[in-house]
């Protein structure tokens, strides 16, 4: 992580050694600017008077995108409003970030009324909605705001649930590569007519890095392997019980087997889109899913809502560890951080709490 | 319509007509029970102890889905929670629907936190998020819920917005058929590792009952062809402002004219999933959107946002005209309905609640 953040920062002022290792990282020149912030391969938009980010609610034209997003670093993203609202409440205590006295956090994209963004200082924290197209259109717009606000080599996450596959409830496993529902490692879109295909790739040394951060003592097991990415939740996901059903347990059985075979691990619906276009725009990523069922044993979710909600905060507590490590090698970490921010005496501040409670 | 209704209601009195008008409307005993109920193409839901409709947050065993749901005759979706709230408050105005003294519309899904559902008499207005995914699980699990429901004939109907290709921002379409981006009249998805095809279709009397709907005076156009639908709002739809764009402006014209040649008058991203499994389960649907932007004129929705609002509406006032002639044959509309149920004096009314908020 050291060595990467020396890469960046020190990019305009090392341009050699710096380029090298980006190619490494297939980070290029058409990527990045020279101070490392995102260059997009989209030459048009810098020709444009403004560009409004129309799914997200900003433009370019009426916000002060650098102001306002100058200093994030990573971006989280998952699928519901509530479950990103309280993964950016999680994390702020987790990287002691202190919001000024009498604020709020609020939902920046909220007259979208399409996804939700939090910010957490350096973190976004973004729900992307179900699906390829719903996390596609939320990539266009991120990434083109990551080069609006001037961001310097930041990390995108996928944290979310999937079925497992020979792996038990509560399983974390992070991607190493996500394939479609033929076991192609490739997100295909039909553009202008014809078909393109974009590698579904994610950054190798990302997955060592997440998977390295796995506590010996947390009671579950932290696995990489190819994640399956469908289009469908019922029979995409040879699922028994949607409206439609055209094979039988069997058929299904042999199927699950098969895509174990070819070292699958796990299947959800958004890593492929996520993979591809982080990819192309040359911006390291990470999927880390929970698993939730183990699709060997059966379709249905049996885990009680206590237990499903321990397991989501699994892959959130990945992607803190990595952000607190980042924050603290930066010097950026605080580490006096305990509960919120005003509480000096918990006990004391209870009874004035309970003081002004009497006053009608 | 009349027919259509009796089709249905005399069903299994007369099982030898209505199977043949039946057959003219691909509505087949695969797909209806002999009393017009709803009836599943996937055997395994009624072996089932209890299905749990997990995206909706509501179950068989759970909730009793009869008494909830047992009266519903039309299902109307669009995109964004908000939107769907508001179709439900305005098609509550219009088909004179009363709520019981001290209540209010409750969003049914709200713990799903995915989707939103709204229930007004006989109509649900329902957000499906964005692209084929995500209404794609929607669907499965609202034709589980009809059949659970036992409810009759359900017409569907998804209301949106959309890009025109050579009409004027405001023009309402009707969808004759839905096309892929490659113009291939099915949605492609894999299953079991193996691509199957479902026909897009759309029910052609409901696109002649809806267009006969129009009214002269209406101050716009309402059209009906093809629409195409897309995985994807920036290259997918070949906009030049995504966050890559490997065409140029002369490619993009040439295919938007391409596709203009082929009878394609506007692009969303729901239809033909929708349009698929609607027809797949042998329920009557339609795909009403407005135009929001010529996209031979430009990428930009230039619109100002009252403009949008009110062209936005125009697809709602079109199926409101379609559910409210349907309540008047059955008898079923309020004639006497005259805004709020509980006002019936504008002036008294508002004296009162001026009175009451000078008590503290």
């Amino acid at each position: 992580m050291d060595q990467d953040d020396n890469r960046v920062t020190n990019g305009h002022q090392n341009g050699c050694t710096a380029n090298d290792k980006m190619k490494d990282e297939d980070v290029s020149s058409e990527t990045r600017y020279e101070d490392g912030t995102v260059r997009l391969k989209n030459a048009n938009i810098e020709l444009m008077d403004q560009d409004i980010l129309y799914h997200l609610a900003l433009g370019s034209g009426s916000h002060d995108l650098v102001e306002m997003f100058g200093d994030v670093k990573f971006i989280c993203m998952g699928g519901t409003p509530k479950r990103m609202e309280q993964f950016a409440y999680y994390i702020m205590g987790e990287i002691g970030h202190k919001l000024p006295t009498g604020t709020l956090l609020q939902d920046i994209s909220q007259y979208s009324y399409r996804y939700s963004m939090y910010k957490v200082g350096p973190v976004l924290s973004i729900s992307h909605g179900m699906g390829i197209p719903s996390i596609g259109i939320l990539l266009h717009e991120v990434i083109k705001l990551m080069y609006h606000a001037k961001v310097k080599d930041p990390v995108f996450f996928r944290i979310g649930t999937s079925g497992g596959i020979g792996l038990e409830g509560g399983t974390v496993v992070i991607s190493e590569q996500a394939v479609d529902g033929l076991l192609r490692p490739y997100y295909e879109l039909p553009v202008l007519g014809k078909l393109v295909q974009r590698p579904a790739m994610l950054d190798k040394r990302l997955v060592r890095e997440l998977k390295a951060l796995h506590h010996p003592e947390d009671p579950y097991d932290t696995v990489t392997g190819k994640t399956l990415c469908t289009t469908d939740f019922y029979e995409g996901q040879g699922r028994l019980d949607g409206a439609f059903c055209d094979f039988n347990e069997n058929e299904k059985m042999a199927y699950l087997e098969q895509i174990q075979k070819a070292n699958v691990v796990n299947m959800e619906m958004e890593s492929l889109a996520f993979a591809a276009l982080t990819h192309n725009a040359g911006i390291r990523s990470a999927v880390i899913c929970v698993t939730i069922v183990d699709r060997l044993k059966g379709d249905q979710i049996h885990a009680p809502k206590e237990v499903l909600d321990e397991w989501q905060e699994r892959p959130q507590k990945l992607v803190s560890r990595y952000i607190k490590k980042f924050l603290q090698t930066k010097g950026r970490f605080m580490d006096s951080y305990c509960g919120s921010p005003c509480v000096k005496s918990p006990r004391r501040f209870k009874l004035v709490q309970q003081e002004s409670e009497n006053y009608d």
